[in-house]
């Protein structure tokens, strides 16, 4: 991406941006917000981008491709590399092993660095059988019944965390499909001591700044029961490996109506929420754009990480992911949409006037604490995301920009129509 | 109330109201909204308050009283006229019979008119024993196995329209609860029958300018079944009942991520969406505040509203009603923050680029789709509510209006502290 | 399969079985039940086996395969086969076009006719893009927004019905991804609209003995909005149609919670209850083996089934079949099991005393219809399905047999074990 | 209770019984079950009624009241005695305060001892607002952001201590409704550690023996927030307080499709579950008679239920109650109803051959798994249950037995027909 293509582009854009802006700016200072501030705090908020993303999704019907995909880890860094440049939030790749082991790690990471991208958590997979694998994964990983397939899962995942030492990852993301499609298919208390007692070997085997995070999920692609199917289990065994681990909440992981919020809140209080996964859904794990659906709750558990990051500091920063997948929109189109719709809800979060919530809460005046919230949802905080993006290099409208460039019809050309991206 | 006082009132917002206003009127314009024509169309949109939704409603683990309820009709019509004087979209009361039978027409009626507030669509009750009635609705009322039953009920639905066709009103909802909590209780197709002949029977008593609104709900307070489980049945009762009959859809009386907006439009569509009832919920049939736990669904179902609205001739004006409760919100005040939220929405809708969302969905662009949508919902657009209000001689700011005229406070004063409203 | 073997195995079984079937025998005869008719329904009673069932399913997280699967239609049918063999209820396939395109005629009729195997209802498929595809069903196929993909995915289905005309089916099942997985992506009145017209042309190319069948669906693949999403929409479609048009219920495809025996009922009623589809689940559409999560509900689903087919002539009997996946189990086995619940919830629902539990309702008597209902679903049923497949000449165990008689390997060794069969 | 009236009674159903005992005994003894120590242990296994199961329950809509309910804690024992004397599973009963406040300790132990009726735990009330009561539990109790309300709510959980001391109770049952219906209502982290240290100052008065059981829920009477929302929230508080503080599982305090059977054997392997209720749902929280609805998943929790108690000497034996409520039935007949489906559900769990399915679990064979747990729950145990009770003194049939005594009819003779129980 060149620099100067975005600030071109930006021109057409400038003069009505900086009119709402400063009329925004305006409005928010005398309401006593610190606009300032919120600029920096946006402009610090980066979220990693996982390699698998980059690719169309798709379900268990089929899939439809998209042109232009990467077809190799190299190519996936420059994906995020363009959506880095035109959001200035997308600063970091999660990678996916064995998807994405890197044959040469000097090229790949001065490949990321010259666009400056980091290396987020690492991501395991013990979900799928690879070919040259001698043991299956078809009735559990780290949970199984048999030692040996345990055995092979606990390896795979110390490899992954060498695999990310060597790129600067500072972090394991564990997610289990572990568990059962029919009752009475296993024994709920020993695959869950199998389960933990694979956890605090791969635990033993992270470097000493690097944290461990354990996901839950409750179905899908079990059907019946998951070994990790709730927070309260991930914080079981979070709590039992160690203080370097953490839970890890993905949006989609949690039954119809689940309170997220509440769950988010009560983590960082124990000081235990490690990593989040952006996405949205209606119905179950459905992996949309993140505030397709449900733009307010996202606000919601905002909120609730605002709070926490001002108010816990036993709770680490915790590392943030888009784990969305799509197959009827261009993949980068679809996780600039994405991006926007994080950066939206985490500005109007930071709008809340939190103390004087805390005082209505106080009064238990109901009716006050809903305007409060209300009030900083409704305000249209776009003219924020992007002078933020303005003051770090990045485009004002970062679709429009990306379209006008004509940067899918480059890819199209460089890589091919049918290049299809490993991951799912 | 008195209408100088609101005005006054006006006075300290309306500087800031302005410039935001014109700022807004301005941008909008730009980007061709015909803003003249949205406040109209906003001033006109009038929404009916139910009588009973003027007390603080309960669960069925207790009710927490509040201070100054209407212990009357009269005094349940001065509320909704505080309402609407406030926020001029309240201009209408729906009442439900037995619990708000006038006692004298001529009164009740100079009483509203006098407020501006007219009768919209009456409601019975077959859900409840009364003390005076001979048969019971335990197992059952429209769809009953016992003759007698069905007929009392069949009588009181008959009375209910003649005492609203003297109060001016020109429709009759009808919610019926029947239905079984377990299992083998009742023959689902004897029911279904029953109810279908019961309501054809009301239906002969309508007056010829009259409308039936046919309710239905998935669950509770059965739990097992209920006779008019969803739109499909309504649907097939209403066409069976004749073309003054149609179906009402209420935002809390559906499964589990049930898409709504989708149903309203088949039923606009269809020419058979009689009426809606507003609320919100996370779990069931919550019946909280509209707006307060789902606004961008809201918004989803007043964009299919205002589709059908343009496009659907044969559908009718549907009929608007708040159906919510609060145990813990000053009722007044609540309701002030439901209206707020209805007129958002249906605001937002009314900024749809309804001609280029066409076009994007006929080229499958799902990004510009999805841009072009929230696009409309990003928009902050509490200014024009506020100049809606203040073009009808309402309060810029209700609530706040509402507060600092210590109208509560007033009405305590006036009814004491421990009135009951009649109703749930 | 050699039926001297199944005999040769049911004879260690004979004597237990015996013994049990008339300890029962004379106990429901006691009770006023004909368990002579009951055995002569439960042989009647034929399930059709879909021809994508029979190899290992999988989930968008991968598949994990089973060895011996059949890699043709030829092998498929021999599949249907010896679950027919062995238990005398899955005397029919239901194939899938294009997985299970013919390439001789006769000589698939002639396998299917040796084994007692009739052609059930044909499935379209255009929820997928066939490599020779002119146009893409990514953004729908019978609602789609271009008339080209409309008249492809119409041409495919009236093959589909030619196909299965030679073979001897008798109607056609449309399943339809159509919908949007988000918000704005779609017009739902104008693909509602396609929708029913498309349906029409292909209704047009039924022979005169033909039924079409329409399945509902409310989310997956799509994952915002689904065309037809409910009995309501799908009713309303085939009433457009015509009267060999019907509803095709699939278990698996319901909102959470849904009232299914209450939706059969109402379809048996208005004689359009064309099809049904066999399965369960506990989240989603699981497909997992029928009776596995719910038993009680395919009981009541039953209950509400053979009332129809006892009172409502103006329905057709429906079209039996089983939809289940299963990435962990033996496919043969599986079905096994699913034959069996579906056998044993429609025992137990012909062992319900119609007239009793009618006289119960009548009297409100919840206490007893509740005791009624469960009294016929508390009884072990187990010997009645056995010596319904004994008088058949099927086997007394059929998963024992199977076993015994190493059927798989027998089919690893023909077929090797590395065989994939086509469909999901 | 006559004792001899029952014996009366089960003459006509002995011969009947004992042969069908008879031959299934004789069945299950050839497949190596021990029928002699499964009696026994039905035998053994005892329910606490709770007192305010005896009257008729409602919703929010209203309550259809029952003849003849017991209107004071001495008839309400009686009641649970006629249920014991029928059942011989029933010598418990569980108390509400306020509701049932003994006036005289020692009538009201000597009415329990002569019908052999224990106290088991008793259950405090903070969720409405008592008439004398100083401060309001409108805005929460426990968690209450004022201290004296809390204050309040923990004497008055020590009061209820002292009363279920002087009767001989062993536990202390915590249901909290705290929580909030509106998001920003409350501040989660605030209300969550007020509860911790609440709850701490009432463990602290607990007496040496006795045992605390944290109750949590989702959702209802708040419909936004819960605080202790689930059990991993019940489990970290359980843990906070110490040994003698336990997890509380309520069957109908869970999101739609929760894994409960999970989660129970969770708990036993970590020695925290303390008590469990009884009762059954297809929506929420429907408190529907157990086995109604969903007999298999009772089935499967009763499986992990007997696998704790078998594997788990860390977990005390856990205190059973029925907490359904029913405004449709009458509640004696109801909670016969309850208590025959649990002794079901735990009768067909004995039979679960565990170490069989140990070994189908180790080899993976999920077929054969499933065909063990199957083959326990297709059993028909009622002649089980029958002679559990008759070895106790208990009737055969003791619906059929209630209803041929007219115990109803004798209870509204001494009662009055509209005599209202205390209570929900």
């Amino acid at each position: 991406m060149d620099k100067n293509k975005i600030l071109d582009s930006n021109k057409k854009y400038l003069q009505t941006h900086t009119e709402t802006f400063d009329f925004l700016s305006n409005q928010l200072c005398s309401q006593g917000r610190d606009v300032t501030n919120i600029l920096k705090k946006l402009s610090q908020f980066q979220v990693a981008i996982p390699s698998w993303a980059l690719g169309a999704g798709g379900t268990r019907f089929g899939r439809f491709g998209f042109q232009g995909e990467p077809s190799n880890l190299e190519e996936k860094i420059d994906d995020v590399g363009i959506l880095h440049s035109l959001t200035q939030t997308a600063g970091a790749i999660s990678l996916h092993i064995p998807w994405d082991v890197p044959t040469d790690y000097d090229t790949v990471k001065e490949r990321a660095k010259s666009q400056n991208i980091v290396f987020d958590a690492v991501n395991s997979n013990t979900f799928q059988d690879q070919k040259t694998a001698k043991e299956s994964y078809k009735y559990g990983s780290l949970g199984n019944m048999t030692k040996a397939v345990r055995e092979q899962a606990i390896q795979h995942n110390k490899e992954v965390i060498d695999i990310g030492n060597k790129l600067g990852s500072k972090s394991l993301t564990v997610w289990l499909a572990d568990g059962a499609s029919f009752p009475g298919q296993s024994n709920f208390q020993t695959v869950l001591q199998h389960t933990e007692t694979s956890l605090k070997s791969i635990y033993e085997h992270l470097p000493q700044d690097w944290k461990m995070f354990i996901e839950y999920k409750p179905y899908e692609p079990n059907f019946y029961s998951t070994v990790i199917q709730d927070w309260g289990t991930s914080f079981m065994l979070a709590n039992a490996c160690g203080e370097k681990a953490y839970t890890l909440v993905d949006l989609g992981h949690h039954l119809p109506n689940t309170n997220i919020e509440q769950i988010v809140s009560t983590l960082m209080m124990k000081g235990k929420l490690g990593g989040f996964h952006f996405n949205d859904s209606k119905y179950g794990d459905d992996d949309l754009t993140v505030g397709s659906i449900k733009p307010y709750t996202l606000f919601l558990i905002f909120n609730a990480l605002v709070y926490g990051m001002e108010n816990n500091p036993q709770n680490p920063y915790p590392a943030w992911m888009i784990d969305a997948s799509h197959n009827i929109k261009d993949p980068l189109e679809d996780l600039m949409q994405s991006l926007e719709a994080i950066q939206e809800a985490y500005a109007k979060a930071l709008l809340v006037d939190q103390k004087g919530l805390l005082k209505a809460q106080q009064e238990n005046d109901v009716v006050r604490c809903q305007e409060m919230l209300q009030n900083a949802y409704r305000t249209d905080v776009r003219p924020l995301l992007r002078q933020a993006r303005l003051n770090s290099g990045g485009a004002i409208q970062p679709i429009a920009t990306y379209r006008s460039l004509k940067i899918r019809k480059e890819l199209i050309k460089k890589r091919g129509a049918n290049s299809v991206a490993s991951g799912l």
